[in-house]
């Protein structure tokens, strides 16, 4: 055994409670080196812990892996606003979650009429309307068909609902901006069977209908279904879960999520769009003077610290990493910068590789907290040069009749206790 | 309801298996348009199926949400060629995945003495030998450092060892590259972590251990170390999967796989390699002359085809996309060649955005089967020039001896029935 020629229990002549974190890398970039004031517990640092004097589980007792149990409580959260469970939502955790990828089991959920169990063998994709050749596609037709993966965020019109009125109060950023998820979705481009069924030459629109008892359905405008839309069979890898939009869906990157047609069973290709129960009673924006707009499709850019953020606590004085994601339905997202005094002064974050076009960006800042009230600001840039508003500039200009794409930059405060919550709060 | 205005039963004037298949698409870039042998049931297209007249499973029935139950049977596969499941492997099934990104319940496993139940309060990383500071670290510690997120490539050393010896025959890509795995890697940059504890001049090597009962334990050149290896706390946004070494974890990018030491809870720093029991008696290359090589820690660059392979069966003539993974240790893959004939002729594949570096790349190669028997091949090159070899190159140098870092190209047989093996196996 190792353990033998390697002593396995450490005496540590400095445990790191009395010493400067992080006196090497960070000294080097300029930041301050605050003392951590929790200590760890050296004196049991590296006993041999009860897993390692007994075998564990084996290989084959779970052919499809789950979280630890110590994990249990990173789930989505339904919300409670809604009278039912069939047309309701749940959020991903994103205070809990890291990098850019959203897990399968914790993406969100948006659904209006339940989620249809449905069997890929019988389900069908129709192509009519204004072109050459109907077609109806079974999934091994649309799995034969040149295929593309690309990593793009999803975003509900509706994220940070709660945030319009200030009675809202999320407390968690789960709630507040948890309607947001990315994968690597996997699809045909909807153009290569556009082209296959012969759009004709006067097409404007194209319909898009799920084949949920809702019959969820969008038009949308011909220019953007022979951009970037993919009807997409996977996500991260496997096949859609059933909450996606199993066993094939829409992909409309950089577009609010209900375009995204989940179950997608049936485009339709026309010259005017079909003004659908979801773009009509849902998914219009009431603006201050009483005018609705319609169709406004793309998700402007926006970000949210992640870490800290509502219901976390800072344990400890000293070296903290704020983290939080960035993301335009524009392109790319070429700036974040962060705050941690409401805005008055603000310092670029680091933003992980890869940056991707309309797909979430991670930023990540040095900070050290010195124990006052702070608050902690992010404000995303993207490649347009589009700079995401204050809270009062958005609402200056929309009102808060409607409570879809509020991408306003949004506030975390830190109180002299170390507790993060919801500066609207206050 | 919308059904209303929009007739839902479509009447195709030409049902799909009776015209060409990606007439558009593929036109414009030469490549010959077959027919489409199976005919799609037009007559049933757009069915009211029965998930549309009832309402389906509501928001919150799962919190942490699964695959399809018509996907059950996408599952890791324990091997068949271990006495006991504690020190065994399982499989990733790369044929049934698409895009890079591993799902996290399907990660391939590889266990010294089985998956450890950890408390993630109770875990320690201690940071000894020659350093200026030992230290101790919580868990708390750790998640409040500067932090990196990046998509990397796990291999196992032993991948493809099912191909060494023509008796092995793998029947699925499964089984013959399935010790594969790429997810995006959450965690801390050992350098800063190595710079905190102030390693000495003299430091050569660190050495790694696991807080499993087996200690797996690994020696790590300095420069590796203090390069691109992180300690990573999460995997795909969430934390570690057990079987990925929760709550912490080594990772090593392009190095084979047990050097990402998983339940990390010791580092030590030293002058010389530790000879352990895992890189003396294992992981090491007999070479046909007798002699071993040791510490042979990069994966070099290799690809399989993964869509058609082992087990699939193409129900028709015409067109199919080749698809499958390429990946280099050493960095970015610059091409993927294809050939369908065994390896005369290659042509070049599309290679999916993003290529990242020792991270899987997707490839996709338009194929047009004509019913002849064929021989499918890929071959990877990576930045540094190095070309993918093939089988009998590779074992000219090699020999049989070891069934470790087997980077061959592989061969996949279509029989004129549509039936896909492995040419091994013939």
């Amino acid at each position: 055994m190792k353990t033998r020629r390697d002593p396995p229990i450490l005496t540590p002549q400095q445990p790191i409670g009395r010493r400067a974190l992080l006196r090497g890398a960070l000294a080097t970039a300029g930041i301050a080196l605050p003392k951590l004031a929790a200590a760890a517990d050296s004196s049991k640092g590296v006993e041999v812990k009860p897993w390692m004097t007994t075998p564990g589980r084996g290989v084959g007792s779970a052919p499809y892996g789950m979280p630890s149990r110590f994990e249990s409580d990173v789930v989505r959260q339904a919300t409670e606003h809604t009278p039912t469970t069939l047309s309701s939502w749940s959020f991903t955790p994103l205070d809990r979650l890291t990098g850019i990828i959203t897990p399968n089991g914790l993406v969100y959920e948006r659904h209006h009429s339940g989620i249809p169990d449905i069997d890929p063998d019988q389900h069908r994709l129709a192509i009519h309307g204004l072109v050459e050749r109907p077609l109806v596609m079974t999934m091994d037709d649309i799995l034969r068909m040149p295929a593309v993966s690309q990593i793009r965020f999803l975003e509900c019109a509706g994220n940070s609902y709660t945030e319009v009125l200030r009675m809202s109060r999320a407390k968690t950023v789960q709630v507040s901006h948890g309607l947001l998820s990315c994968c690597e979705w996997t699809g045909v481009p909807l153009s290569t069977i556009l082209a296959e069924s012969g759009v004709k030459p006067e097409a404007k629109w194209v319909l898009a209908e799920g084949a949920d008892a809702a019959a969820m359905t969008r038009s949308i405008p011909i220019e953007k279904a022979l951009d970037d839309t993919l009807v997409v069979y996977a996500q991260n890898g496997e096949m859609l879960r059933p909450e996606q939009g199993y066993p094939l869906r829409l992909l409309v990157p950089g577009y609010e999520g209900n375009l995204s047609i989940k179950w997608l069973r049936r485009l339709k290709v026309g010259t005017q769009p079909w003004h659908t129960r979801d773009e009509t009673s849902k998914y219009t924006d009431l603006m201050p003077d009483g005018t609705v707009r319609q169709f406004t499709f793309v998700m402007e850019a926006k970000s949210v610290i992640t870490r800290p953020s509502g219901g976390h606590v800072l344990k400890a004085h000293g070296f903290h990493e704020i983290s939080g994601l960035a993301w335009s339905g524009r392109g790319r997202i070429t700036r974040v910068d962060v705050s941690t005094d409401g805005g008055r002064t603000w310092q670029r974050a680091r933003l992980d590789e890869p940056i991707l076009p309309k797909a979430l960006t991670r930023f990540r800042f040095p900070w050290e907290w010195k124990g006052a009230p702070a608050l902690l600001q992010s404000r995303a840039i993207d490649e347009t040069g589009y700079v995401q508003p204050t809270r009062d500039q958005l609402i200056a200009v929309r009102g808060t009749n409607s409570e879809d794409h509020f991408n306003a930059i949004h506030t975390w405060r830190v109180d002299a206790n170390g507790e993060v919550s919801n500066a609207l709060s206050s």
